[in-house]
């Protein structure tokens, strides 16, 4: 936004005026025969109304950028899935494995979550790795044993569509469409998605800008999406002492400044077990609308991100330290 | 950490005992004659206990690193700073200015504070700015009287000592010493501070690693200072929308695997007075020991950092939504 | 590497002799009841030989991880296309416009090319583009331009394959298969681009380590690909005065160390148009086996990214100052 | 830098004459009751003269930010050290240990160094460690040894002010003074060396924008330095597989766009001495002005950074492959 000052303004109280609303500013000004000035408004400052700025003793006029993403933009805080609303004050859970591993392991985790009240399971049949070698899931089918375990306990479902191949099918089993981290700028699959009409949960990328992450939104509303939830994941940082940087001053961000729904995976964000009850506890705290936690009924044996899944049988008390008051001490 | 197996092992179990305690490993073997076998802990992973390996079975010995910063490690949550606990249940605020611009300035200040009950002012009289252009802080002045301010209302005084030749002064007005994030890597500063024997505040740097961070602390520690709160207030990311990036998880694991005392400084962290409420509580959810917030009489006429500073007259409402359950919707 | 110790070995003499090796080293020991030492060799050290290692005195055994990627490993360092080898002392060229706009822009851009002995033209039929409203290209009838452009003044076809439905088409048209930044862990479109045994140009996703990247090879090779060619065009980093942070580093990395083909995309590195002749030089000199750099008739009137191209006019003195001793001065 | 558009003005056409000149632009207008139209420069844009987009048809002005630091924009792109020039096509090598550490070592070096024809003797005296437990350098003392022996061979010396307490001392070493990377902050530290009037050798922080580290030479100039080269020693990256990330497209934004001389270091950008010649010709190839190189008569009895040392007795042939056509094949 640029805030454009008429000649002979008190240019200092103008600056004044804009600080005071919280806007950081940087100076450009006519360099040559003298006259111009106008104040930038920098990116990482608090939304104004360029109607107020306009009013400001000394402001001529106030220009703006054409919104790059009208639709997310309209979109607003809350996206019903299968009839449940995402964003309003009640957290929603997703829970369940990394994978999903056989019917027998799908139906017991569906039971239990079921049985604490959670509304999602999740799970990937598609799994997104590093390494062609390692497992890559037992696709199709394991969208027939989640679908059925969903229905049988009357939970959602949501899962990844990995690629464009797999985005019919993902999207007739599923309530909620994934879409990966290394997915979040693959566009022809965001196409392929949006034009199913599913809702989608779309993961930021590792080094997404909160704008790329809004556009990516963007390609799946204007090629058909019922609503994108954000859910963020973690970011790449400069530090091995966590699996990622869990960036929970973009939650509120979005939640405060772009008003859209927003998920927090802490069991990716950090990769640690022990940490997905304070850093859960945070995300919710800085406006998510919910949580996305792994969980397998024995980690030990899981075939893949053992590790960060919380054992299913401790999952009833990590929410009870999710939502109490001193849970996270 | 290597876990080291028993010839004739059975390595898949192993692999699942450590898996299910946490564990990321990575597995190095013996590539030419065969033989030995090692799984090696990713730093990623949560805490384990080397005894406590030791005892799977097949696994013939587990060594693990000499300990960095010994100090750090035996110092403990909770750090006293002139009879106040830093560390406990109780949150602690540490509020002011980001400047000490008069002595009216600072009385003001110091009375609302006071009558929030907040128990620290900040306030810089030495000012880390990054164009030698910018306004560099009254300087010793500002220490009377923000001590002055202190004395009349009960209050505890922390502020920074930004250079080697500031330090007795700082050490003689301030009941904490801060280290600004730009020194976190100045040794001879750290040395100076350490040997007055004052409890410090260090913030991290922006590009420090943890492992950077507690050894900046063991500077201190080791110099004589009694007692380090670490302070995050922001690390260098990518993405302009925030003027930092606030690290949550370094938070949770600082105060759950290190159990060392966490202060959160959301005002820097994110540079938009709009979003230090939900940032604040996240911080808190997430195991901060309190927070530092920038709180200006005037945030208009501020000399540094205006835009992210509270008004001083709306400090108390914002307190309110910090620690309340629905505070942050 | 862990690098073992006998019981009663010389430590010190161990770790002289790893560091007169250029080698990084932590040590990890028997904590409790004392005994094991290893040197563990950190990741930024340079390649060392397990059977040098093995033969220092006081070493009892040297183990090391499975190779993650074996057929990248195996590769070597000169690919193939179409006859033309990439990856001796002779650099190569890969010139044209960001996106193929017209067939008389190609023919004009590839004749001129082919006068000046570049022996790869490219230019994008299908567009990555950050906004779903910003030109997507041309599509199928562009690869038929660029194929007859390419055809006609003996030329070679470097062009991406967005996503997994342009494979077939673009496999067809292209000698060399381009995977993107944006679509490097997107492993569909590595399977199905590696079926089409293609040799492959896969460009470094934008916060992706060295490691991913290979393995991101090693999904194509181990899919079918004849040889992949990897290409460095910019990372995510955190100064917004050049467009991306161009690793030169990671470029020394694959040539020197892992013994592998690598293109510079200096053009895309910065998206300035004034510095792709010294970052282009650098990178020869760092040991890229080519260039890919952007370049259109007229920049002006480009459909996207114009001001990082070359003007097609200037592109032969640009050449000249790539390759001759004071070009960059 | 803001171009605004006259009332009525072909506002494409515009935009086609700045994107010819290679400039990144976003363009903000009238939301409300329509007519103002600017373009605003994208920082990563190349330079552009405002008189010359000033005479653009249709362009009512161009406004620009007031110059941040003169000093360091007015310097210049040679520096004179005692006589020598840096910043000529002539590069100047300044090579040594990591830490000065006996009297035979440093004249040994000195001696060697010499006879290459190698203008600057480096190495430390007081040494930034991130361990309060490693080897702190031998201090004043060490300053004598280099002086002595640069005295007796002819040549320079440059050495690292580590605290305010070495200014003086180091000054009077010192034919150029070095601000180390962790201190490229250190505000206390600028001033105190700029008042010595000596020439300065600049680090860039770990995590410093190329605007803050000409801000921290603006400091240096301020206050007295008599002329700063700025030094590129590698960033903070993602990536373990190098020590640091070293950015070769920093050099050539200082050497051809800002005009100033930078002085890169191989040695501590990757840490691997494998790959000193390659990155040291490709920061050649891209404009410094010179090299840092770390050597060590032993490196594997080093008491600091041995792995990245290059042994003395290669440095001859070290130079040999950094100066010639061929040498990083």
């Amino acid at each position: 936004m640029i805030v454009s000052l008429k000649s002979g303004a008190d240019a200092a109280n103008v600056l004044r005026e804009l600080t005071g609303r919280g806007l950081w500013v940087s100076r450009v000004e006519r360099s040559t025969s003298g006259g111009a000035v106008h104040y930038v408004i920098a990116p990482h400052s608090q939304p104004a109304d360029p109607e107020d700025l306009a009013r400001i003793d000394g402001v001529a006029e106030v220009t703006t950028p054409k919104p790059a993403h009208p639709l997310v933009s309209a979109q607003g805080p809350v996206v019903d899935v299968g009839g449940l609303k995402i964003g309003t004050d009640k957290p929603v859970f997703m829970c369940g494995p990394c994978s999903l591993e056989s019917e027998a392991q799908v139906h017991e985790t569906a039971s239990v979550l079921s049985s604490l009240g959670i509304s999602f399971i999740r799970g990937g049949a598609f799994k997104p790795r590093t390494s062609p070698y390692a497992f890559q899931g037992h696709g199709d089918v394991a969208l027939e044993w989640v679908r059925r375990a969903a229905d049988a306990t009357g939970m959602r479902v949501v899962t990844e569509a990995l690629g464009e191949g797999h985005v019919p099918t993902v999207a007739a089993y599923a309530d909620l469409v994934q879409v990966g981290s290394r997915n979040m700028q693959n566009f022809s699959l965001l196409k392929a998605i949006g034009k199913t009409e599913k809702p989608v949960l779309l993961k930021r990328g590792m080094a997404a800008t909160i704008e790329e992450w809004l556009l990516a939104g963007e390609y799946l509303l204007s090629h058909g999406a019922k609503g994108v939830i954000f859910c963020e994941r973690g970011i790449r940082g400069f530090d091995d002492s966590t699996r990622n940087l869990l960036d929970i001053g973009a939650v509120a961000l979005l939640r405060y400044v772009h008003r859209l729904p927003v998920v927090v995976d802490p069991s990716h964000g950090l990769g640690r077990r022990d940490l997905v009850a304070p850093l859960g506890r945070a995300a919710l705290s800085a406006g998510a609308a919910g949580l996305m936690i792994e969980t397998h009924p024995d980690p030990a044996s899981a075939l893949s991100d053992g590790p960060q899944a919380v054992p299913l049988g401790e999952l009833g008390s990590l929410l009870g330290r999710l939502v109490s008051a001193e849970g996270a001490r």
